[in-house]
């Protein structure tokens, strides 16, 4: 159900010829009530021009609706790509009655063309026409780059709902590394409160997880409230709301990983012990973003040694965070390998498609966890044969 | 002549049959006149058993010897492997008529397994008995581990020499992916004295290099000087020694990385204009540890979009460095792809074993290279094939 399965929203994802495929490239979600909202953003330097254009429309209202299109990221496009992503919102904002400061604008495709804008329009009309209650799963459809296939959640609780869309990395054209999400609620939020709720979702879910450690100009998170379900607040269901929201923010995200480029294992690092919770985040990432260990884990090798090494040089703090080998514990699967200073001597099996690897490192209560896929050659193909 | 280029120094390099191919892998070098010495060494937080002694012997007394062994890498061993590494240094140093802690001991190969230590002290008493002023080629083949060739560099000015060896990352095994390099100069200088020379070579050259990203708990590099060449000391010939120091570590860095696991190009990232030099380094790094720009790279792709990505999240003071892509300009091999907040257009051809990357930032003046290889699928195949 997608961006749908919460009432009082319409969807829709029409092919507009951007893609070369002829597979849809346009996507729309509206609220039909008067809707809250924010967004978290790709904190690259180099922002794509929908994300300096949405970033100024959020400042200055409620988002209403949001317009994906997938193809060209317009990124690296100057003041000319700006103007067109403005021109994107006013479009939408006449065919829908709202004002441009009221719609999110979001690109995904190759870095440095200019959109096609004509194309684009002609999408964007049609889209308009089609949005239906029932059209998230065709948004879901029309965001996608070359992801395996569609990424959709939804949780219910109490009356209300939150669903999701998203899409990964593929890439079959160069620079096509983008990351977008867009969930909708019918739970009952006021002006400026989004925020606060999608942050810390964001944070244990898509700012968890890594296909290549590389960040995208265009990544982007967007979160619409419309209260549509008709609940009455309390502070019991806010933490029901949090969790469900955090639910589909983390199901979208490991679907993001399954089908990261190449990907034939879903790394699950937990870290438990450490210093601090940011040194916990910052073994766990170092440990997620290691081509020695996802080369090893594409080999389905229990390679503590360079699980060792790579967490023993997580930077932190203009240094490293802190380790003592002696106190360390590691366990692939649950089986313990290094404990005590020393090998176990036992040596796991690894199979399938998903790979838990945990590290105690016995120094304090820093916790953290990171969802990785592995290093193909799939990923190198992906990313090298598809020349400019 | 590798290390024993500089008057002084002996060298051997024996086979102990630690390595499974029965390949050279016990080496000795010493200089036969008392010389002065420092190191520099990986800041993992778990360090190999041979550094840890090792630095150690250093706090203690001058070196005169450097043992290495490859095959196993003595590294999360425990207290055992400390001992083992100590036991070690007593028999060169019984040998050599040395004290032991002015041996310094080097290992790298697996990480986990204890060293075969009969086996080693075979090698290291034949070792012993074959040392010899034209061992130097001798020692830098019994270093390697799976790369391709011995990396050996001499410079000579106004009547000293600097002479030194190294070995890269070549895995064949797991957990191995060790830089070692040792460095020997008549040159003379005074107790003390050596690590203000070695510091701004290393990190020009060995600190300014990336294969993987990754950090290996056996990194090394030592320098070992003994005056043996009779020169007169002056502060313009400290400088002349200081230029050939950096010449022979910058050459060994080079060939370390165009001998990368997997590498068909040697990507040299060039920025300038950065707003700090410490940003210039961020962003070279960020760049040339790309997953991205090196698979690009190894599909002769200019793609200067994934440039622009990484550069723009090159982590800096906790956030990332500054760039502004308005002033940012971008060039492949001299060709500009990217200026004036916009692409220009021109598509460079890239092929050959050699590339260069340039980014001008136009905001200050701070400047930094890397050399990088690309990322192929050779490299996947040496690192998931090679299973425990």
């Amino acid at each position: 159900m997608s961006v749908t399965a919460a009432r009082g929203f319409a969807a829709s994802g029409v092919s507009a010829g951007i893609r070369p495929s002829g597979k849809p490239d346009v996507a729309l979600v509206r609220s039909l009530t008067p809707a809250v909202g924010s967004a978290m953003w790709t904190t690259n330097r180099v922002l794509a021009a929908p994300v300096l254009v949405s970033q100024r429309h959020l400042a200055l209202a409620e988002p209403q609706a949001v317009v994906v299109n997938a193809g060209v990221a317009n990124a690296a496009t100057g003041r000319a790509g700006e103007d067109d992503a403005s021109a994107t919102a006013e479009q939408v904002a006449s065919l829908l009655a709202l004002r441009p400061e009221e719609v999110v604008v979001l690109s995904t495709g190759v870095i440095g063309p200019r959109l096609p804008m004509e194309k684009l329009a002609g999408g964007i009309e049609h889209a308009a026409a089609a949005l239906s209650s029932g059209g998230g799963p065709a948004a879901a459809e029309a965001i996608l780059t070359t992801d395996g296939g569609p990424k959709t959640a939804v949780a219910q609780s109490d009356g209300f709902a939150v669903g999701g869309m998203a899409k990964g990395a593929g890439m079959i054209h160069p620079c096509l590394a983008t990351m977008l999400a867009v969930v909708t609620t019918d739970y009952p939020l006021g002006p400026g409160e989004c925020d606060a709720f999608l942050r810390p979702a964001v944070e244990e879910s898509f700012n968890r997880i890594s296909v290549d450690g590389d960040c995208s100009t265009n990544d982007a998170v967007v979160l619409l409230a419309n209260g549509a379900a008709g609940v009455e607040r309390s502070s019991a269901l806010d933490e029901r709301f949090a969790r469900a929201l955090g639910e589909v923010c983390a199901d979208l995200a490991r679907q993001i990983v399954a089908d990261g480029e190449g990907a034939t294992v879903v790394l699950e690092i937990r870290v438990s012990g450490a210093s601090s919770p940011a040194e916990a985040q910052a073994i766990a990432k170092r440990v997620a973003t290691s081509p020695l260990v996802k080369t090893a884990a594409f080999g389905r090798d229990p390679n503590w040694g360079r699980v060792l090494a790579a967490a023993g040089s997580a930077p932190w703090n203009g240094g490293f965070a802190r380790l003592d080998p002696e106190r360390l514990a590691v366990s692939f699967d649950g089986i313990p390998v290094f404990a005590d200073g020393s090998p176990t001597g036992q040596v796991p099996e690894l199979a399938g498609a998903a790979c838990s690897i945990a590290l105690d490192l016995g120094l304090g209560t820093g916790e953290a966890a990171y969802l990785a896929s592995d290093l193909s050659y799939d990923y190198v193909k992906l990313n090298a044969e598809y020349t400019t």
